[in-house]
């Protein structure tokens, strides 16, 4: 018995364009490596963004006590409000004051960071509008936006100034269907930590171009001594900000998934319209587990400064130790960072000329040394590797010995040397000098 | 000193498509309802589909026991793959066996049932497709689907043959555009299961056609004494399926947010675009809790079948006791379920003639009664009321009891009655006949 078919003729099941158009760039990146460690040398990961990887970093007692509490409530295990339970949701306001004036209503509890992220770009951002995000900059805007059809613009960072934005590039990037700045502070993957005059710069180019902001700030409050953290929503006048933040890093819990979007609006731009959105988006999938969202209140409340404090306080000495080790390493400028967890390293890629670009840098530093950073190519950044701070000390010791044999190795001063050399100048000097002009030229 | 403006020249920020078109049906209708309790009577809400709200069904230790042990595991802290931790994978994959072979490489894990569900939409179908579902059914796939430019489009499910699948119906909705078939089984709201037979004709439709299924099996085990809950994978022969299922339901712990994807695809239809699809999705946010990821192998292994099974009887009796009772309700007509947590109830609105549709009779038993039933409206089903079985059962008892008080109140025979009267035929047994023409006519 045959029945006419009102489908398809045969099977042609097709994955969906947001779903093809869903990529993350640094696992494209990382995949296409050739990443075979030198068996001679324990392997060095200085690539893995996820601070409890080595063991030598963990969550103070309290955070863990407030989850074995929650779990022996009934309220954990049912469902919780789309936008989270209140109780959590004013615990991250009070949190949060340093932000500004944020109530419980202000706050959307988000599954981790990157699910607020989600919320705040669909919330703002057409299919057909652009996203100005920085360069070199964290990768989850393209991979969020690009599958929904959302153009992801690069503004550059000016890595000769303490990666600060280019603010006339900024500016020249803002066109009729910018739906949002992001705005990363302090900056993975550079550690720049911006200061009041520079985030009121940014905030000005918003204003006068009426453009919102998302202010990615899971690095809140990571800055280095001499350097202090501003949330940019706590100095806007005008500008309506969606603030990403969570648990995730300074908590030392990224796999809890804990995160949540806070909304700015003082002058009522967003309205209930922005509000309503981020409220709706919240009901796809229900924000994140109640076992956390009910320990958040303690969490928050309990967390001892000293935890914040020492944390801060080993990653800017392995900074610092990095820093003093890397910038003697011959053909490489790394640059001090101000904040959060890392470090870019240019890399003068002419005073290397058997070595192609900076992923055969990489790639090579693995088969020869073991020592994997990730390529600057993963942060749309040729030319700069980037290495992670939290790691043991004597493994950040060891693989920074190991990048200087590897570059000694490698480096061919070639005329250049020779040249610098009738002149009487010391080499290290030199290529503190031709890294300035060499490495800042912009891909 | 004043600079060219290239963004807008004032505020004017708008939510995107997707945030204004991203409803919540449920929400809607809920939020419009006037439901002022009787002050008199305690309020009994029978509208609430999470089973953990009035503390009487809990989950069992084993799974509180395998969190606290994942608490103290540095693993449980750290980032998991997008997909998942391999072990839980795996454990997901051998507690799916009855769904056929599963391997860990066939399951992603989700942030919950509505995270699985997003994730098996947004890979199969693209804005200006559709997906069918089943009316009545859950409306989780209005709101993640319509926002995307994803239309649903509904079959019919039939009343009078316990909630079986309309075939021919189901048939003709189909058309070039049908990205998938979404069948619920065992059903929310319906309470029904599907036997072989019927699952392998729904099967036979998607391959006559070439449409992939979506299995929303979160209520799967579900089934009440004479039924049997058969996954519908296990069935198909050709048909590539996505199954979608969770912790939820079965194990009481719906706030934990931990589902699955189960992509099962024997003939290589999908083949690595589908697989690839989802990977990249599940990179968007990177599913749930590593906290209850790493607590799921000793969850699914430990857990004991007595306490799957003590639940299930616990609601099957709760059915049959409002069954019995509500089936004497004058104007009512409850279709008893066969598995799952809920129970759709007829409402012959002709005998109600001061009651305007369904939505104002819940309203109004909320008024006079303060029993909240679910309105068909809800499930895009009018004339009909959704009861939950998992709350305790004094308050069940009690709901039922003031549901029958509240139809003989209003109920109106008017000539009918007088006419059956005449015929010498009982009330009860009018009002049954009465209800197989009055109410199965769809909408």
């Amino acid at each position: 018995m045959s029945r006419r078919t009102r489908g398809r003729q045969e099977w042609d099941v097709r994955a969906s364009t947001l779903a093809r158009n869903t990529t993350n760039t640094i696992r494209n990146v990382v995949e296409n490596l050739v990443v075979e460690p030198n068996p001679q040398k324990e392997f060095i990961a200085l690539s893995i963004g996820d601070p409890t990887t080595f063991g030598n970093l963990n969550p103070p007692e309290q955070v863990l006590e407030a989850i074995k509490e929650s779990v022996e409530t009934a309220k954990s295990r049912g469902y919780a409000p789309a936008k989270g339970h209140l109780e959590a949701r004013e615990a991250v306001a009070e949190y949060s004051a340093h932000q500004g004036n944020v109530t419980a209503n202000d706050v959307i509890l988000s599954s981790g960071a990157s699910h607020a992220i989600e919320l705040a770009i669909t919330a703002l951002a057409d299919s057909g509008q652009n996203i100005l995000a920085p360069r070199p900059g964290f990768m989850i805007y393209q991979t969020l936006a690009e599958g929904l059809g959302i153009t992801v613009k690069y503004y550059n960072l000016l890595p000769d100034e303490q990666w600060k934005v280019d603010i006339d590039d900024l500016e020249s990037q803002i066109d009729e269907d910018t739906a949002a700045i992001v705005v990363i502070n302090p900056s993975n993957p550079c550690g720049s930590v911006y200061d009041k005059d520079h985030l009121v710069e940014i905030l000005d180019v918003a204003s006068r171009n009426h453009v919102p902001i998302i202010a990615d700030e899971i690095y809140e409050h990571f800055a280095f001594s001499g350097h202090k953290f501003h949330a940019i929503s706590s100095l806007s006048k005008d500008v309506p900000i969606l603030t990403c933040s969570g648990l995730t890093k300074r908590f030392l819990v990224p796999g809890w998934r804990m995160g949540w979007v806070i909304i700015h609006d003082r002058h009522n731009i967003f309205g209930k319209e922005i509000r309503k959105g981020l409220n709706n988006l919240a009901t796809r999938i229900l924000g994140p587990s109640v076992l956390v969202q009910l320990a958040l209140p303690n969490i928050l409340k309990y967390t001892p400064q000293s935890f914040f404090d020492d944390v801060i306080l080993f990653i800017e000495n392995q900074a610092k130790s990095a820093y003093e080790v890397l910038r003697r390493a011959p053909g490489l400028r790394p640059i001090m960072p101000q904040g959060a967890m890392y470090m870019m390293i240019g890399i003068q890629m002419s005073l290397f000329p058997t070595i192609k670009n900076e992923i055969q840098f990489v790639e090579r530093l693995v088969k020869e040394q073991s020592v994997f950073c990730l390529p600057g190519k993963c942060f749309e950044y040729p030319n700069y590797m980037r290495i992670v701070l939290t790691v043991p000390e004597e493994y950040l010791r060891e693989a920074c010995q190991r990048i200087i044999l590897f570059c000694k190795e490698h480096v061919d001063y070639g005329d250049k040397r020779k040249e610098i050399e009738n002149d009487d100048v010391t080499v290290t000097n030199t290529i503190e000098v031709l890294s300035e002009s060499d490495i800042s030229v912009h891909p």
